[in-house]
């Protein structure tokens, strides 16, 4: 039995609130139980050097903790004068996975900023950030103009961590599972069920290839959950769109 | 006639929520209208060298923008490796400002620790964050100890900006006027209606004493409501503290 | 009785040591009584990025102070890897003083640095540094090119600190006096008495509207002084430039 | 047919040379074919603060490409200011695995530093990287004072990439392989082939379940041959130790 | 003949003001023609980590350029974020030359801290900065309680450059001539012609042992003037400590 | 007697190992006894901004410590997030010697970057490094195509350190020595034997110039030595380019 009387293969509740903040060019809040993070994608008519010329757009993330999100303040990135290296880590992940389901041609000599801001942190803040972003680069990149390249995102993405904790394979761990889990694992997977990212790591034990097996069919449930409520936020709003890139 | 259809001596609504960040000490989001503002306070056992020893607590507060609060998205300090001037500027402000309504003795050798991260910018947004950092420490100093000191908070705390804006004083500019602003003024008053704080700028032209009465006496009115709304907020949840504090 | 035997309403000497650094375009030592700021202004060729091609010119200012300035050394902001959060706060309002009496289109396309060294601290730095300041920019601006917008000085500067000291309102505090102050406030006004800053604040007690009267009316005093020190400056060597501007 | 030569199953010459740096607790020079990383461990008599007093030892690990490492001169992190977010990624990756076959009580309260520096890049040097670390470990370990705890090193560890490249799945990239790969994943597996990290990246189409199989098992195959390696590195110095801790 | 009509082998005028930064322990401002140098010593009353219970004192320097120091503006190095090598290299020589003629043990577990700031650019300001941090550090050192160890300052310190111009070996140059310099070499002499440091470095051609005997003789006849001026300083105001130590 | 059975005027075993980074454009390992380091020259197609236009290149050095290179591990300059006093030194030192044999006009706009990075330090890593990047310069330079300026180098250059050591002149110091040494130069000359740098500094008792000429005398004879290796270094790989351009 888990602490919030969870089934070990159930999901915490997931919400959704759109447009938290009216002035990026997309935006949500994303709940995964007590962790929310507030993702947001701005439009900058700019490229990074390295594409300068290229008639290719970019898309990059930035991950932080808001202070008040943790029990024990946490201090700021800008206070200690650098990014600390879990959070350069988090939003590496984060770009490198929404690169994989977005045609960067089709932006044009644009950079997409996804910035992810955890209010509360509860465990699984790296996969509410993925999830979200989405939704907030899928809103950005529908008043985009259309260029030959046709709209922008390819795919669904979503993301969730399974864990093994006191010898139980859990779906979407929270904070005080994932502090006794030996293993954790964290799975990026596209809306047709491919891998985008796989990270798994043993905290403790290290654990044997049939266990991997386990943990990737629980997260991949729990992921094909995420890819419905993105299909259902995609589809009340921009069904039109949807179609015309032969989602959902 | 101001954008929004306002009177020069009208504020923009004013909300707040409570316990936007459940592991946070304390923590509102306060908005003035399209300004948002999320306020915590978080409490640490220690206190800075300058006070070891002293029985004495200490309180001291961080400023931000969410990098998607504004249209063109906000750079943040931690890429930059520091933090703006601007935004130390204003977290002195806010530091100064409570500190002068709270009772460090009573604190213990504890810090306060304010965070107002700004969700939404449209103009105002350091004096919506006095406002709400003050509800936030309010929140935080009830679950602390008392000490022969008492209760910390020593009065309620609020502040608003007016502005001379084409020769018609306003009251709690948003972006747009505050941009055109030729004179612009913050004011920061306790519940008694003293001052803690007054900063007037002449963004344009210099102006006159006779002007700062008008500006101060503008910005008194906007204080005096907000204040109601720090004592309902205090009296729903606090009416007995509040009383042995002789506050309300 | 003060503690140097000053009436309440007296100011300290001041002393103004012109052409201090020879290679600046103008640079004055300013002093009030024991404070001693070293003030330079340079001119740049250059406009930063956000005004580049509005032919319209740009003054900032850098505060600091020497390391031997104070009774305990002074740890150097270049040894901290960063400027402080007073620093900033002060050499932001020294620029905004002077920006408000300089006509930028008069420039051209070049930039004005003030720089503001405390060399000796004793109180009072920042007004003295705003005082020095205009003289600097003053003497720096004579020997710039005139285009259509004529001479760049628009008006005389100066800035004074007031504060309430045991119960007495005192102008230009020093050190000693204002660590004990319990309101201190510094007004920046122009040779025709108009407000370009006001900023007051409580340390100890907050204070009512009328003390904010009786401490600006003071604080006005001061002021007219230090203009006619500026008028002397100005007058000796640049009378003729002073009547095209219409000063004096 | 690969670039090299090589069949797809097949791994580049792995060298290995003892005492690179002679005043370092243990150190290598290890060789992927012509990527080359130092691998050094120093003992510090030290814990980080979270540890003090816990007993128990910690080991932390820093990765770091020298300047001549790239056909294109790689800047320093020292002259940016700060390390590159791809560097601390694979530096916590190092820390984390070698940490899974550590048992930090037997160190007691000593910190282990790893430093994989490249001295030059052909891909695969987080692998090299892993497995060269494991051996400078191995060796400062033996001269550690023995406590109840025992030898501190628990188990072999190595790591290698795979991926996906023009439809072939090849083990061991080099690095024009891997800028063309659409997969790319890096495990890293014990003496015993149980999992400490997996890490697999769609850098172009996502993949499926069977092909995160198929790359799982090539990778094995290589591990197993650099385990190999390590049981004849400490087989040739060190056999006594080894079998006291049941290693080989 | 040189620009302002010196001989090859004569000093600018030197001048020496002191008592410039009356709160520090020590201090000067001295002159080599149109160089100035801020020079103060400060007392603190710790010693760094490495010293720690060792009944030893430290000295250490810290030198740089007041922006308006140079016809074009010196950028501060804490805008930069980091000192400048030049900076770095400049006050090390400093810190080590003082370091020579001072009995660390006589200082009791103190450090004396030198500040160089350069007020004026012209050539030969590390050399000035020599010379005067000498006479701020004696100064300091006057007033600090004697032990065992007697008064700390040991022996006289100067410091001259010499270069090679055109072919001619020249004393003390300013900065045309420094720039225009083939062979440039700044000699550090105690008061009993004692070499402490000697940098001499080849901007152009390099040059033979026997043009180094040439440039060492011309320095030594600059020194030997410097000491006479550091005696005469020393002598009004300290002469019987001096004697007391032996000097002069 | 030395440590390791030297006699005073004896130098340290010299080792030269080309091409140890492959990818650089010149890259040896230099070995002065147990003195090891890695030099790296890399050519950069870009000059910095003060010599665009100007038809002339540069060179620029930077130098490092491997963490690992020291009996106690030294911090990266990148985790303290600046470069040490002692590395700026030193890679000015560098650069500014290279720079006295190369023709920057033959470079063209480049820029070539000198790495040298310590992996093993027993004193003497300065002039180690000087002597070795010299060769990794010369390889780089063999590959550039000739302007109407020729062939780059204009002559060897070498440097090596001499001391005082209980009274004894001691060459090529090993750290042993040179903790005690009361005095420590390092010379740098050309191959015809003149002086690029001499940089002398008392670490314990000044000394005059009859010991300064006993040490220039004995570290002459050194650098004879270290020329005639690079001489066969040249000469077995590039004898046209030697003779064309008057070296050997």
């Amino acid at each position: 039995m888990r602490t919030d009387g969870r089934n070990p293969d159930q999901m915490r509740e997931v919400k959704i609130s759109r447009n938290i903040q009216q002035y990026a060019a997309g935006s949500v809040l994303i709940e995964f139980g007590n962790s929310k993070v507030i993702c947001a994608a701005s439009i900058d008519n700019k490229v990074p050097p390295f594409l300068r010329y290229s008639k290719s757009g970019w898309l990059t993330a930035e991950y932080s903790l808001l202070p008040g999100a943790t029990p024990e303040r946490t201090i700021r990135d800008s206070s200690r004068g650098r990014i600390s290296g879990r959070s350069h880590e988090i939003q590496r992940l984060i770009g490198r996975s929404l690169r994989s389901v977005i045609n960067l041609k089709a932006l044009g000599e644009r950079t997409i900023w996804i910035d992810c801001d955890v209010l509360q942190a509860d465990g699984g803040t790296r996969t509410a950030a993925i999830t979200g972003a989405w939704l907030a680069m899928f809103e950005a990149c529908l008043n985009l103009d259309r260029n030959e390249h046709g709209f922008a995102v390819k795919d669904y993405l979503a993301a969730i961590s399974v864990g093994l904790v006191d010898d139980q394979v859990l779906l979407d761990l929270d904070y005080a599972e994932d502090s006794r889990a030996s293993v954790d694992l964290n799975l990026v997977l596209t809306g047709s069920s491919k891998i985008v990212e796989i990270q798994g790591t043993a905290e403790g034990e290290p654990y044997d290839f049939k266990m991997l097996d386990r943990l990737l069919a629980l997260a991949k449930t729990g992921i094909d959950y995420l890819i419905t409520l993105q299909q259902d936020f995609a589809g009340d709003y921009f069904k039109k769109q949807i179609k015309s890139v032969g989602l959902g």
